[in-house]
């Protein structure tokens, strides 16, 4: 499985790269970490490692060669940049036209694209849940929480549709409610969705004294799975409680969950469900 | 064409409904308002007429046959209620079975349920477009501005993207700009939508300066076109003029543009197009 000597962590923002690095370090796997500034969260600067701007392709790429990185791992958050902006290196320049038509298409067109440029670049490209395999959502339900029969029918029609729109590079999430859609993400990501369910009336949603309604995250049927699998964290769960739902799914073995032990422990707490449904179970008719 | 011989107007809120009474008024065309309390607006309050809350359906039904109208138009915004606490006659007891069934589909299921409703009372519902037909999107571009090629592209993918969606009666529109979708509407609405739009960072849409992307709105598939057919009126063009987009886009003929000589003076004066697309312009592959 582990067929690498040494792993690159090519680091955006957020806590994934963080759990990812403090992992590597309690293994003791070998490992170095590719800061991409501003975005990588500065707890990485503990770990062994260079920091460079997002478009110093070249740069990183060379760094994580001289360090003997034969593989790497790509992930944390990275804004869309403005491109004018950007310091960019020779690398950076010459893969420019075909990264920027990819972005054109969407998230996951984009992200091909830069798994392309590595591997051509001859890095093994492996998704994070290949060096840490705690990370992957696991099946059914995983705190004490059980969805009804009526959640279960939001949880697949929610799962369908994101599906459906998934197949046009648009968003990973969907909130149902007792049947009726109150939210598609977009580019407005997971968090900013939920804080639009929870300013909808109360009558078309939940509330925490009747939750109501589940979000789906499940990746886009046509993504590249080795990066920007669908996320969720204890913020995820927080942010679910706030807009009065009843519970949380994503794609089991298809999602990332990020510190899996608290993420329970705050769903138990507020009383909803988290649960990793698979696709044999939510998209037949 | 006009085949009644007496037009109630069941009138929710938004100016739709006074632009259609104050309409009928300078027509001399016999017409009837049911206001829906506390929803309608108050300048309907000069027109002929007669007051309920929405759960009096009995009432309003018999005042609409007792003032003679055999026709009514269904329209303006019912944000969805607290049916426990809607004061329900024996008529919408009768009919609440079937009307939260299908409100539990979406609005679209909602709305044929409601029109379904009337005609069983004997009523022929007609869409609000038979009683003024220059309320109807028309075809191509509307003002002085007229779409470049780039944005004919996002106007397309927004076109398909909107029928796909709006296949699961969710939503009426779509944000794409140069190619990334960056908002699906569901039940926050249009308004709402583009003021997330003008939030997203700036390197993935477009500004004043600089104007990108197109929101498109069009009927759902499956909907029943006599009611709540997509709507654009001058907020919407400030809404899409503040969210940096280059333009908007409606299905010609099956789309309402409220003051329409007001929305193209805005559009113009902000530089952004209105334009009117068939289904045969957008949907081919």
């Amino acid at each position: 499985m582990t067929s690498w000597r040494k792993l690159g962590v090519i680091a955006g923002g957020g806590e994934l790269p963080v759990i990812l690095a403090e992992h590597c370090a309690a293994q003791s796997a070998p490992y170095f970490i590719a800061r991409i500034e501003p975005y990588a969260d500065p707890a990485l600067d503990a770990h062994p490692g260079v920091t460079h701007g997002l478009g110093l392709m070249g740069a990183r790429m060379q760094a994580l060669r001289d360090a003997g990185c034969d593989a790497v791992a790509i992930l944390g958050q990275v804004p869309r940049p403005d491109v004018s902006k950007l310091q960019l290196d020779e690398v950076a320049i010459a893969m420019a036209p075909a990264v920027l038509a990819a972005a054109r298409q969407g998230d996951d067109a984009l992200l091909r694209a830069l798994v392309s440029e590595h591997e051509k670049a001859g890095f093994r490209v492996i998704g994070v849940e290949e060096a840490m395999q705690g990370l992957l959502a696991p099946d059914g339900v995983w705190g004490k929480v059980t969805p009804s029969d009526r959640q279960m029918n939001d949880l697949k029609k929610a799962a369908k549709l994101a599906a459906a729109v998934g197949a046009w590079d648009v968003g990973q999430g969907v909130v149902v409610c007792d049947g009726l859609v109150l939210a598609v993400e977009a580019q407005e990501g997971t968090d900013a969705m939920l804080r639009r369910v929870a300013e909808l009336p109360e009558t078309v949603r939940g509330s925490a004294q009747a939750r109501r309604g589940v979000l789906v995250k499940r990746p886009k049927p046509i993504q590249e799975r080795r990066i920007d699998l669908p996320t969720i964290g204890v913020r995820t769960i927080e942010g679910a409680a706030a807009a009065g739902l009843a519970g949380i799914a994503v794609e089991a073995g298809a999602a990332l969950a990020l510190r899996r032990e608290e993420i329970v422990a705050v769903a138990d707490r507020a009383g909803i469900f988290v649960y990793g449904f698979s696709a044999a179970e939510t998209d037949a008719a």
